[in-house]
């Protein structure tokens, strides 16, 4: 149904709920199913011998800073709208968000959890019946508000390729994909020839990627960036360090063979693509002989024609946009993480983009999205 | 003697001639002195069973790009300014530059090679051994123009120390610092108390640091930065991945015990600095609480007081340079290696700080760098 779109999320995060599994596997895998237990000490996904609790600092929307942390919680300490479709959408709305792409959390951001599974029958069971439950029970509560990333089963690029081709026909909208998919065990990085299938994929069906900055099994332990380091600095350098993954996608002639693939750097920020854009095309300009370049275009012209990265509060970014592209330039707002701009996102796009031209505001919180994303915008 | 300095450069390095140790090592030590080895393939440093050659790229001033290559090359395939302090006086001539900080090659750019050496004796022989060379034959050629970045013994922070007081009163004017000390064998990161006794002593002596991109035990490989990658991956994030060190100092806590310290983030370029800042400061205002934080001004009021950055090539950085701290940014002419200047550095400047007010351009060029390395300035 059309929709006068205004602000557009391209970074948010879903919490699953209890259930979730329930009745969705093939009966083979029945008493398999991945399931959510509850103690004190908050809840935990329980599956193939593995329990994994969720980070406090992963259901923050509503806390004030100074409760931030990183102890687990129970559901009934998080807002509803982190794990209830129709409570997010009552969210979205206080907020005056049209419209969220949602991650993952279960499986990690891009399924890497999913993908490691040793049993890959299983694994692919799994992802496919996390898919489902993406389009009909989250993204189904208001699918021109909900955008779910689907997850992919990496582990073998042709049925990744046909995982792609198949949500693409049940209403999902994005998938997501690990920024560093090297550290996910049996991956190689984009640039290997064995994505050649699933980018095929993305082409025919016109799915754009998102890449969550810090997703693969990237080790996210806020202490573990480097030794002795204090926790602020990953949570300081963790949106630029999507730098490494668009470096690679310009300068590997992915996006020469497949122009029409679309990537989204993730809650990358914005404030470094005026400098790394620059630098790129000096190093194309100097460096392309000795390295036997495989580009034959500049670096920038590739971002412009496939690269979109979002933003929840970035000034640096916003005053040169034009540098960065100003078609190439999102917000996300991040719920309900501990960086979210909820439940100030309308203070936060006055105070960043309230000197900007209409038309540059428009582009960024919403039409760039509705453009990529396929969304049945109808204009105010 | 005072000199009109005009413009300054913070990032150049030096080809350790032939014959450079011959006579400066204790006699003990004497059989033991470092030699270079000439053969068809290039030049190699021999010493403690290894041998070390020389990537060609580091040797690259007056090559076309067309053939830059890495591989190593003889003496008289270099330009004599590579390791000759007189010719280089004669290229900074040639190129309008009046000083140069010049860090070491054949220990590595902050002394990894010889820190990690076995024999801990035999490694403070010739780190002092190196840093008597400097002084005396490299600066020695002309001490207000070749500011030479002595390294240190940072296997034994107080002997560290008293070599930094030593170097001090030899007449040099920087030491050089890794950006990765935890990639140095038995060495941990810049927070860890074991450093102390270093920061005591710059401090007391204000000798500023230099600490050049991918210095430590950094696998520069330019290959190697993530599997499958172009080789213009590394040479694109090479720069700003100083980004982790500056992080580092700004948050440990350090930069508030010890005011007085002075960094120079050397060859990072400054365009991701207004990003950065902006994003350290977020974070410190965002998550102080869970992470106990160890500051209490914030990140960039450290940035200003004691770091430093320079650039080749970065007008995004030049354009937000308000939001840097017009007194905190430098040049580097990087000679000799593949992103030099040079002989270009006067159109360079013209293009990039054209349009600045003289006052900006001024201390950018040279005046900043007069401050913090002390040098002797003559007004024009």
């Amino acid at each position: 149904m059309a929709r006068n779109y205004q602000v557009v999320s391209t970074d948010d995060h879903i919490i699953e709920p209890e259930g979730m599994f329930d009745g969705r596997l093939p009966s083979k895998f029945a008493d398999r199913t991945p399931k959510l237990v509850h103690d004190d000490e908050g809840a935990s996904w329980v599956y193939e011998g593995k329990s994994q609790q969720m980070s406090g600092l992963s259901t923050a929307a509503g806390q004030k800073i100074e409760e931030f942390s990183p102890k687990s919680k129970t559901f009934d300490q998080m807002r509803p709208g982190c794990y209830d479709p129709r409570e997010r959408i009552k969210d979205m709305d206080a907020d005056g968000v049209d419209a969220q792409v949602c991650f993952p959390t279960l499986p990690h951001i891009a399924g890497a959890n999913f993908i490691e599974l040793e049993d890959k029958e299983y694994a692919l069971a799994v992802i496919r019946a996390y898919n489902d439950w993406l389009a009909e029970e989250w993204c189904g509560a208001d699918p021109d508000r909900l955008i779910g990333a689907a997850i992919l089963p990496l582990f073998d690029m042709s049925a990744a390729a046909s995982e792609a081709r198949r949500v693409a026909g049940i209403g999902i909208k994005a998938v997501s994909l690990p920024s560093h998919p090297h550290t996910i065990a049996g991956l190689k990085n984009y640039p290997d020839p064995s994505w050649a299938p699933l980018y095929d994929a993305l082409s025919e069906t016109g799915l754009p990627a998102e890449v969550h900055i810090a997703s693969g099994k990237v080790d996210t332990s806020v202490l573990a960036k480097s030794a002795g380091s204090p926790a602020e600095v990953f949570v300081c350098l963790a949106p630029s360090s999507n730098m490494e993954f668009v470096a690679t996608m310009l300068f590997s002639g992915v996006l020469r063979k497949w122009p029409k693939l679309k990537f989204i750097s993730a809650e990358s920020g914005i404030g470094w693509l005026p400098y790394f854009l620059e630098r790129a095309d000096y190093t194309h300009r100097k460096h392309q002989f000795w390295t036997g370049s495989r580009i034959d275009v500049t670096p920038s012209d590739l971002f412009h024609q496939s690269v979109y990265a979002n933003f929840i509060s970035d000034r640096a970014g916003v005053e040169l946009r034009g540098m960065i592209g100003v078609d190439n330039i999102m917000l996300g707002t991040d719920y309900p993480h501990t960086d979210t701009s909820w439940p100030d996102t309308q203070r936060i796009i006055k105070e960043q983009l309230g000197d900007l031209p209409d038309e540059d505001r428009a582009k960024i919180c919403a039409l760039n999205a509705v453009r990529v994303f396929g969304l049945d915008h109808k204009p105010a």
